[in-house]
Formats: structure tokens, C-alpha cells, sequence
């Protein structure tokens, strides 16, 4: 067995450096390349996709697999090689079914739908960035169709993301959530309290957001945080993860942004080194991607205790504005629910009925229900009707987020659900560190990121998203922890 | 034909993407990169090199280069095609050599040599580096040996950095040059003026490095300038350059640091576009690259009416230091010859004998009358009888350069072949636009750059560096012109 088990990982490793070499040359894409460099870098990562492929797809790997079955059945069920010869099935198995020339295609339409939607962003011209959006959904039905039958075209889109998830599902937690969700804002919407209006000069922004990473775990020895358009966390290597920020002297908002990024990050740094260079390296299940870069961002990063100890240090950065401001009424802002334009800047609770927008208009999208052309109206009136406002430009619309430049159709919903598991890990670290919020209070977040590392990140991708899940929780996703969560913390800052 | 040729365009173009990625893994590396991504980018760079050495020597290309041969001769000789055809074929016969193993072997030795040699010169301990060094002069003489029979090995080395060079030429070169610089570094060389010591502000110089690259024709949609401990200049696409510096408070180095790269990256950029994606695109001949790093630092970066121009400027950004230096001692100061260790920061004089001493070196070890043990000793005797300097210290000798540490032996010989080729191309600039200088001086150099673009890097790898040196320069590399050069240059600071 041992050849061919060391000729699969062999294979595989080669596979997952041309991955990562490719998450490089995204990032320096959206960060450092000079305009021009685009065309060819888009090339670039297509002739890259094609080789993946190509590799991916050899039928080698599939003759690898069959001959190593009944070595994997014979291991424990969580040991590491029993799980890479499952994943690497299903990775195998799903990519075959896609031609290589449909894959590159679509990487292709991706370079070139982020080249347009940026300028057409900044434009303010949805009609610019129109004709990409319709060949990225075109590529991306077309991708779909190598995966019939099916039950649902929206769960072949989903599976990309989240091994398993079916939108049956998704309906049914978003129906029990935007309602509430519509009920906490129409009770607790308010103003922007004016202390979060800036000046707040963008470098102590940038310090601070170094502090708060380094206070939640991160190791700038392999870390590195830099700007871009819209902010993401990468990673080129296990030991090498890069975070993105943007700073707008007007607002704090790049705090929750690197608290975010960083939760992204510390769960791609945190996967056992012995699942380096393989498959299990890393998260690919974005539901549980988004459960730590939520809950580093708002169930910690929007909590009292946290507040306390960081609260004076952004108060000694910036005297002028919040010198004065108690902590009480400073943490009350930060909560707020809002009506507001942009998804990213969203308070916790206003923020789900942002992301059901996006899911309802991509299950009409792929449905065939909704023309690309008639996009921008669908979001606005939907708008209107979950968060009470008119949208006067796509800036402030539909033009907002990068995914569906990039042919991110199915990527909207794991915010949410992500954002509802947070909670219910959340509970899951109080039981294991008692005294976590005690700690909060001196900046000391050890305890909780090692208990994370130790019982989640470290499993990398070894399990199904759904097992994994229930190994941490115990059991599945369930809106209601989340609910009670903004409940309580709504009602005490109200009562306060 | 054309679906042959269509084939062989396709791999070549392949081939060229992912050596243009590795160019962005190697810019990322020495950029941006966090430290402890180091072991993993290693490994994908190598990875990347062998999928590259696999792809480059497949059956496959050998047999469209055979059918595309009768094809080939049938084309005009500077037809692209045609161009394509020969430079793919000595590309596919030189890279069928190399077993795969032996090339993974070498990779491995450049990154366990460059990891050794850091430390070392550091801490200036040549014999910790020495096993490493020794193990890649062995690895490239078996690698020598895969080229047999051949005249030289020392050319079979060079071969690799610039086609069809020579030693017996090289040496001739060296001869006629030796003993005139010698002469030149005898009758001229003095003291630094203390007017080139700091302290210059470091953002300042950045700004200045800025506006002489802009000046040369750099346009910042398509270039960057980044921060290296080695700098140089990389390609990631024909529209995509990246130029590194270095800034240090105590001197103006950075200046001539962005003209030297500036140059290389102007050379890139220039490739005609239709030769993009193909091996034709950018220039493999270091000499010719050396030429127009050295034309634009020297010949136009260190002469008396472009700094006509770029003084006042200089003065400007540093007017404590410069206000009230005249032009002509700062001209005079910049081209002091001087006896020095560092070759990278010695004068335009002295550095040939940089080179040379370790041109002569490089073909002792290669001859195998010199051990690497025995290099320290070699280095300082040999430096003290041509620059008239006791070493002290390895690290401002025998451990200064990076070039060994990746087995780049036979890469010296072309910084002075290059020189020399720079003065051989300023004569055919200043016949083709005879108002150069008159222009230098008002800071337009619009002109030379578009000649030398036309004349020299639009003809990227199309033909042998031989040939393209004589399509530029109507003959082959003399070294009379740059002495001549020298000697009046010298002749007429020292007269006023």
C-alpha cells in the first residue's frame, strides 16, 4: 500500500502548491499589482487553474484511490490518511465532472469580472460591469450543468463553498430568522452615535488594528496585514497568511475589519502541520470560516469585557474625539442596529437581513427569474422592503460587494449561517473556559484561542463541514442561540 | 502547419505564464513574504520548476519542433515564427540534458546554499557556508558533465546566462581591460567626498528615486518600486515590472540603485507585444541587460548634463547637505574612482576590477585548480594585488555576494561585458538622436528611451545576443569605446 499511498500524497501536495501559489498571485492582484499587470494575471491564474486541472483530474489519481479504498477502510475513521482518501475522492469525483477548459474559462471570467466591477464600482455604472456579470453567470450555469442531476441548481453553486449544504435548509433558517431579525430592528433602530463619526487619523487606525490581531493571537512572523479595495485573508502557505484592511478616516470600522480578517486568518494558521500540503490543510467550509471571523469580530469584538481592556487604548489614539466619551455609551454605538446602505459595515443585527437579500436574489438569478439587466431594481425594491430605505446609487446597491465578480454565487448565505454558528461556538468556549470573559477583560485571549485552535482549527478540513460542526457544538446549526444571543445583548443595552 | 504551430505556441505560452509566476513567488519572497513562509515557498518554487522542467521537455514539443522545422526555413530569418522555432529549439535541446533529478537536486542546493550563506556572511563565518558551497560547485559540474563533449566547462556555465558566450573571448576582453583600469584606479583614485555622506532622508530619497525612474520613462500604471535587501528587477508580465531599492540615511546610493533597475525594467517592458507569452518576450542575455542597467545609472545617471538637469532637485530635496554644493564638485564626487571592498557600490572605474576578480576565481574552482576551501585566501590575495586592499573580513569579501550561495557561476563576467556593451550602445544613441545630451539637460530623455526601445528591446530573444549586439551596435562587444570613455570622463573631472 505504502507506494501508492506516498504516490497520492506526492500528487497531491504538488496539487496544493499550485493552489496556494495561485491564492498568492490573487492576493498580489488585489493588493500590490500595477493596473496594466491585470490581462495577463488573469491569464496567469487560468493557465494555472488548467494545470490543477489537469492534475487533479489525471486519471492516475483515480487508480491511486481505488487501490487505496481498502487501506483507508481498514484505518480508524479519523485518522488523517483515512480522511485525505475521502476528500481527495470527492475533490477528484467533482472535478471530473467539470472539463478543464470550462474551468479556465471561468477563472478567466473571473480576472476579467473583478478588472470590470472595480472601476465600475467607483463609477457608480452598473451597465459597465453588466456584460461580465452575465458571462460569469453564464460560466457558472454551464458548470452547474456538468453536476446534473440535481435537485437544486443553488445547492450545486452552495457545494462549492459548503460541502453538503442544501438550500431547503437555508430557506428554512432564513425564514425563522428575518422575521426576528426585522423585529429586533424595528424595535432597537437607531442613529449612528456621533462619537464613531472620524476624524480618526488612519494611521493609529492602522496601529490599533495591529494591536487587536495581536491581542487575538496573531504571530506578525507570519502574518503580514495590508490594504485593499475590498478587504479578505488569505493564505499562500500554512505559515504564511495575509489579511486585508481598508481605513476611511470617518469611521472606526477598519477595527471590526482586521478583528474579522484576523478570525479568517488564526483558522487557516491553525490547521495541524501534520495536514501540511494536503487537501486537509486549511478550512474550505465557509459557513465554518465565517463562524470564526464573526465571532472574533462581534461575539468578542462588540462584547463588554473586551471593550474594557481595549477601550482606553483607542481612547488615548484618538483624545480628541473619544477622550470624553464613557466606555458604556461607546459600546452602545458599536451595537446599534442600523438602517444602512453597505453589508461589510452592517451592525450584528441589521446584518443578516443584508445577506437574505443577496440569497433571495441569487436563488432567482440561477432560477432564471431574474435577468442580470434587472438587478439593480430587484435589489432596490427588495431592499426597501427588509431595511427601510431607498437606495439612491448602485454604489450604495448592488455594485457593493466583489463576490459575483468573481462568480461567487452561493457565497452570501454562509455569512449568515456563519454568523449564527458563532454563537453557538461561543457558548461551547464559555463551558471550556470559564473564566474566558475575566480574561477578556486584561486583553488576554490565550485561553480561548488555544481551546479554538485545539478543537476546531486544528481539525482542518478532516471532516465533512456538518461533522465537524456537530463535533464542536455537539449537534447542528440552529438559529436560536443566535436569536437569544441579540435578544439579551439588545435588551441589556437598552436597559442600561 | 498551423495546428502544429498553433500546439507548440500553446505549451510555449503555458511554460511562460508559470515562469512568470515564479518571478512573482521570487519578488513576493524578497518583498513582502512573512519570514516563516520561507520553507514552504521553497517547496513551491520548487515544485513549480519541475512542473516547468516537465512541461519544457515533454516528447511532445520535441516532435511539433520537428514538424515545424521545414516550416521554420521557409519563414524570412527575423520572422517571429521563425525566431520562435530556433529559440524553442535550443531551449528543448539544452533543458533534455538535464535529467529532472539532477535539476530538482540543484534546486535544492541553491535553496540550502542561499539559507546558508544569510547566516554566514552575517556573521562573517565563510566555513559554515562552505559545505554548502562546495556541494553546489559539484552539482553544477554534473551538471557540466550532462553537456559533454564541450571546449570549456566554464562556457557551458556561462551558456546559461548569456547563449554562446566564450571564455577564451571573455578572457581576451579581460586582458586588454585589466591592466587600463588598473591605470585609471592608480592615476584617479581618492577619498569619498563627504559631500555624498548623509544624513538624506530616507522618504526623500524615495521621492527622488521616483521622479529620475519616471524620468526615464518608467509609467507607475505598469511599474512599482519596492523595498529588498538585494535589489533588482523582475518581470511578473510583459506589463507588469517590479523594481526593489534599498535606502540607507548616510548616502545616495538609492539613486543609482533606481537608475540600474530602472534600466532592467525598461528593457522588460520594451519586449514589441507580439511576443508575448512566448520565449522571445523580455531579454535572457544578461550582458544585453546589463548594458542598459548600466547604460541608464552611468552613462546617462552619473554625466554631466543629466544632472544639469537633476541637481537642482537634488539640492531641493536635501538642502542642508547640497544648498550650497556646486554642481560640478557633486558631479565629480559621484564619479571619484576609489578602492573599495563592496563591489555593488563601487565606482564606474574600479568595479571592472570587481568582476574580474572573480571571473578569474569562478574559472579556477571550475578548472578544479582551486578548492572552496581554499577560496577566502585566493579571494584576498588576488583582491589586494588588483585593488591594492587587505580584507579584513570575509563579509567585505569572499561572502559579499549572493550569486554563489544559488550556484550562479559564470553570471560575473557579463556586469562588465555589459559595461562595456553600454558605451557601444550610448555612441549609436548619440548618432541616431545627435541632441541628446541638449535634451538630457532639460530632464527629457524621451527620445533615447524610444531609440533604444525600437532599436534594442523590442527585439526581446528573437536572435542570439551576438547577433542582437551587432544588429544594435554594427559589430561585436570592443572594449576600446568604454575605455576611451573612461579615460575622458576622468581626464576632463580632473582637469576641471
Amino acid at each position: 500500500m505504502e507506494p501508492a499511498l506516498a504516490e497520492l500524497k506526492q500528487r497531491l501536495a504538488e496539487i496544493t502548491d499550485l493552489a496556494r501559489v495561485g491564492s498568492l498571485l490573487a492576493w498580489d492582484l488585489e493588493v500590490y499589482m500595477p493596473p496594466t499587470g491585470a490581462d495577463a494575471r488573469g491569464t496567469q491564474l487560468s493557465t494555472l487553474t488548467s494545470l490543477i486541472h489537469r492534475q487533479a483530474t489525471d486519471d492516475r489519481v483515480g487508480e491511486l484511490l481505488d487501490e487505496l479504498e481498502p487501506y483507508a477502510a481498514s484505518l480508524p475513521y479519523d485518522a488523517d490518511d483515512a480522511c485525505l482518501v475521502r476528500v481527495a475522492r470527492r475533490r477528484f469525483e467533482k472535478l471530473r465532472r467539470i472539463p478543464t477548459e470550462l474551468a479556465a474559462e471561468f477563472t478567466k471570467a473571473q480576472a476579467d469580472g473583478y478588472t470590470a466591477w472595480v472601476p465600475a464600482r467607483e463609477e457608480n455604472d452598473f451597465a459597465a460591469f453588466r456584460p461580465a456579470l452575465e458571462r460569469l453567470v453564464d460560466v457558472k450555469l454551464r458548470m452547474v450543468e456538468c453536476f446534473a442531476p440535481y435537485d437544486d441548481a443553488y445547492d450545486v453553486l452552495m457545494d462549492d463553498f459548503e460541502e453538503g449544504l442544501r438550500s431547503e435548509d437555508v430557506t428554512r433558517i432564513f425564514e425563522t430568522l428575518q422575521p426576528e431579525l426585522t423585529a429586533l430592528v424595528d424595535e432597537y433602530a437607531g442613529e449612528l452615535d456621533e462619537v464613531l463619526r472620524g476624524p480618526f487619523p488612519v494611521d493609529r487606525q492602522d496601529a490599533l488594528s495591529r494591536e487587536v490581531a495581536t491581542a487575538f493571537g496573531v504571530d506578525w512572523g507570519s502574518f503580514r496585514l495590508d490594504l485593499a479595495v475590498h478587504p479578505f485573508a488569505t493564505s499562500p502557505s500554512l505559515t504564511d497568511i495575509r489579511l486585508t484592511t481598508r481605513y476611511d478616516e470617518g469611521d472606526l470600522n477598519s477595527l471590526f475589519t482586521a478583528m474579522h480578517e484576523t478570525g479568517h486568518g488564526l483558522y487557516e494558521f491553525g490547521s495541524s502541520p501534520s495536514l501540511d500540503r494536503t487537501p486537509l490543510c486549511g478550512c474550505s467550509s465557509s459557513i465554518l470560516h465565517e463562524s470564526q471571523s464573526r465571532l472574533w469580530e462581534n461575539v468578542v469584538g462588540r462584547s463588554l469585557p473586551f471593550w474594557r481592556w481595549f477601550y482606553p487604548r483607542v481612547q488615548e489614539a484618538f483624545p480628541e474625539r473619544l477622550g470624553a466619551v464613557p466606555l458604556e455609551r461607546f459600546h452602545r454605538a458599536i451595537n446599534q442596529p442600523m438602517r444602512s446602505f453597505i453589508r461589510v459595515d452592517a451592525d450584528e443585527t441589521s446584518y443578516g437581513l443584508h445577506v437574505i437579500l443577496r440569497y433571495e436574489l441569487e436563488r432567482r438569478l440561477v432560477a432564471g427569474t431574474l435577468a442580470v439587466a434587472d438587478l439593480p431594481e430587484a435589489w432596490n425594491a427588495r431592499f426597501e422592503e427588509l431595511l427601510g430605505l431607498e437606495v439612491p446609487e448602485d454604489r450604495l446597491g448592488v455594485l457593493q460587494d466583489s463576490h459575483w465578480s468573481t462568480g461567487y454565487f452561493g457565497y452570501f448565505p454562509t455569512y449568515l449561517l456563519g454568523t449564527v454558528l458563532s454563537v453557538q461556538i461561543w457558548q461551547c468556549a464559555v463551558e471550556a473556559v470559564p473564566d474566558v470573559e475575566e480574561k477578556m477583560e486584561r486583553g488576554d485571549l490565550a485561553d480561548l484561542h488555544a481551546w479554538l485552535r485545539e478543537s476546531l482549527y486544528a481539525l482542518g478540513n478532516k471532516f465533512p463541514p456538518e461533522e465537524t460542526i456537530a463535533r464542536v457544538v455537539g449537534g447542528p446549526l440552529e438559529p436560536g442561540p443566535y436569536l437569544a444571543y441579540l435578544r439579551d445583548k439588545l435588551g441589556a443595552l437598552s436597559a442600561a
